[in-house]
């Protein structure tokens, strides 16, 4: 090993499997002596569980490693009663988490398609008999994080070489100083009491008054649960005109793309999709909340340069805005007010040439870079 | 699927995978409806987890999949201090253990040297440092299984098909008619004083009285946590004699075979191999009770026709006794007085022609075959 040099590499670190694992427990979880930390480890993510378990353990942390498996879960939903679902013996699980001080997702899984024939009714069931071991989990310091495999770079449309570089690139940040820079943003977001998006087919006023932006930087001393992040967020309160957004995603399985709605008082009135028109109006007729916006996004991820089907890096892509149909996230809303849903589905828009961001009137980005 | 007929297989399931995962579920671990069952998955093993998923699943049991991978493993003991590892921070884990009906240990690695530099005192302090957990782990309804990898038919000498129809031929038996054939060894010898074994190189008298055999039948019913099973086993009083072992094996990581004990008041008093003299000498040395005999055992299973190099199949081969330095198990020392060691080594003999296994004077094997 001794006789390559790649500390020319952008993260200047010749393993950047090691260097992410570091990012991982030093930066985003801020992991210490003694603590008790619960490592979930996707089917592809096993080189990172191996450079994560050597952090941990020169840290003086004490792991237990998690499989998780999308084909196992698959299998176990398919036998699973729906009564035994909804009810489970989970006491052993919710045990584990809820003595962890830090819970640390590595994901990376060989098929993104490998729960697909799970039905609907299956899956919110076992979604709903987990909340107890969901909620323990909540109350860590609890960390996502994505390991490049062959099936995130398929559905990313590149190949592994590519894929790979791209996530470095996402999560090798100079995350300290990304923090500083985005708490100018959330300072002026705090501030403001309107937002508007114009471009080039949208022109969209957000309120926003009196919610609390997050500066999400990739830790969880800045209330920040994913890695990468790069994103400055808040809830708006209401929201009157009309934006599309162009980025493409995969929703519950299916292709969406340049979703186009019309929002009054706060409220979806009119929608229309290039592709996907039925799953979104699946969505918004989930409930009352799903009509209504969760989530204002900014994105200042500068490592992140195209969308990869994958909205843990596409929502922080530098240059984009993204709003979310559903559930808004409590810290932005600390008297409890924010929007209620069971939902959360967030949609992308890349700000273009000519485009403007304003808060209260004054431009704050311009052609997608902010001034 | 439907389009092909397997059912002419041994095991009379057209998915040899599906029938290892029931077998272990239902026939070892006996697990029930609300079980809370936790499921230990090496690197190789993903294919049975997914059966062994959807077959608690369909049992009404809630399983949680934990992560066993020695590189992984060898990656956090290099990581961590030996003091850390002596005192470490697994009330998580613990927790996890001691709140679960059943533990089922899906082994099968992807590289049996995975772990080779990792020092001694390293293994020992963490073994140590884990008491609390195998404690936990072995007040539940435990079961040891293998899945069959490319490492551990390179580690047997075989091809990777070879393996695992052996493997299958091992674990997919008639588990309840071998539990009852070997009921009446397990009468037997527990109504016998003395044990006498004659070979071609091996004349060795030991004294079993007042001992109690396990009838070892791949259950927790039956006591016995290894799936495959097939052994009667007891623990020597005391033993005279000579005997020589032809099965050759890798201890700690060392190669072995050939290897001759004399012994005098249970005592070994003489040693020599033809392989792996050293390795012998330093278990030898380890202990005063590594001197002495934990375990008389006497294989049983005819689906395993030829050692691979794997303890958990090799002393349970048909025609074969095998011998334990060290450690007794407290099944067959009710009373709490069998001999107590830091070690268990397993040595093993092939009963040729000419040879005689008998209970009090009676022959009950002659050349390898009950009589």
């Amino acid at each position: 090993m001794a006789d390559h040099d790649y500390s020319r590499t952008p993260w200047g670190d010749p393993d950047p499997v090691r260097a992410h694992a570091e990012t991982l427990v030093d930066w985003s979880a801020r992991v210490e002596a003694g603590d008790r930390v619960v490592v979930r480890v996707s089917e592809g993510a096993h080189d990172l569980a191996v450079a994560v378990a050597a952090s941990l353990g020169s840290r003086g942390a004490t792991p237990v490693f998690v499989s998780g498996s999308d084909e196992v879960t698959r299998a176990y939903l398919h036998a699973a009663d729906e009564a035994d679902l909804a009810d489970p013996a989970v006491d052993h699980e919710r045990a584990l988490y809820s003595r962890a001080d830090a819970v640390l997702s590595l994901r990376g899984g060989r098929n993104t398609a490998a729960r697909a024939d799970v039905p609907d009714a299956t899956r919110r069931a076992h979604v709903r008999g987990r909340a107890g071991v969901r909620e323990a989990r909540f109350e860590t310091d609890w960390v996502s994080t994505v390991h490049p495999t062959r099936a995130l770079a398929q559905q990313a449309g590149m190949s592994y070489e590519a894929y790979r570089s791209f996530v470095y690139d996402a999560v090798l940040r100079d995350w300290a100083a990304l923090a500083d820079e985005m708490a100018g943003l959330k300072a002026r977001l705090d501030a403001a009491s309107e937002v508007r998006i114009v471009d080039d087919g949208a022109d969209l006023t957000l309120d926003v008054s009196d919610r609390v932006a997050v500066n999400s930087a990739a830790s969880v001393a800045y209330d920040s649960h994913n890695l990468p992040s790069g994103e400055v967020f808040t809830a708006p309160l209401s929201a009157d005109g009309v934006v599309t957004f162009d980025v493409p995603m995969t929703v519950d399985g299916r292709r969406v793309r340049d979703v186009t709605l019309r929002l009054e008082d706060g409220e979806v009135v009119d929608h229309d999709a290039g592709e996907g028109g039925e799953a979104v109006a699946s969505i918004l007729d989930t409930d009352d909340g799903a009509r209504r916006l969760g989530e204002l996004g900014v994105g200042a991820n500068e490592g992140i340069d195209r969308p990869t089907d994958s909205i843990l890096f596409d929502e922080k892509m530098a240059g984009t805005v993204h709003l979310a149909l559903g559930r808004a996230y409590d810290a932005c809303v600390p008297d409890g007010s924010g929007n209620d849903s069971a939902v959360h589905v967030d949609l992308i828009r890349r700000m273009g040439e000519g485009s403007r961001l304003e808060f209260d009137g004054e431009v704050v980005q311009r052609d997608g870079t902010f001034v």
